[in-house]
């Protein structure tokens, strides 16, 4: 497993509507042995950062592929610092 | 107080020196009435994330000028999700 964290521009969504997306990624997770830890977004400029504990790249792309549709536009790995 | 995520592209810059400037910003952060909460770096990008409570943008890029002069490429305001 390893620590990923990506980036959506979401400009004009809501937070209710984000927070539902984060809801349907939790929903079909298990399926693809991935956990998103937590997220955060900013609502004025609709950027929203999602923090996943997931087996790859593609894994954690195909969570939000099938629960929303809605692909970040950027995804790194990470490692957690001190 | 408010939570702000940053991001600082960083290519070429080792883990140790990521640490290292994190070790700074803590030293330097009661100075501003700020808290850096933790950070996740790329080290294959270059690219490091901030999650920061201050009282203000310009407060929490107060503290990584001083303590190091390496001032994020971006830096917004976030709510936490579920």
């Amino acid at each position: 497993m390893a620590i990923f964290m990506d980036r959506h521009d979401l400009a004009g969504t809501s937070a209710e509507d984000i927070a539902e997306a984060h809801r349907r990624d939790l929903a079909v997770e298990d399926r693809y042995g991935v956990k998103f830890l937590t997220y955060w977004y900013d609502q004025r400029r609709g950027t929203a950062f999602c923090l996943i504990d997931a087996p790859s790249k593609e894994a954690a792309i195909a969570v939000h592929r099938e629960a929303h549709g809605l692909i970040a536009d950027t995804l790194v790995e990470v490692t957690e610092g001190a």
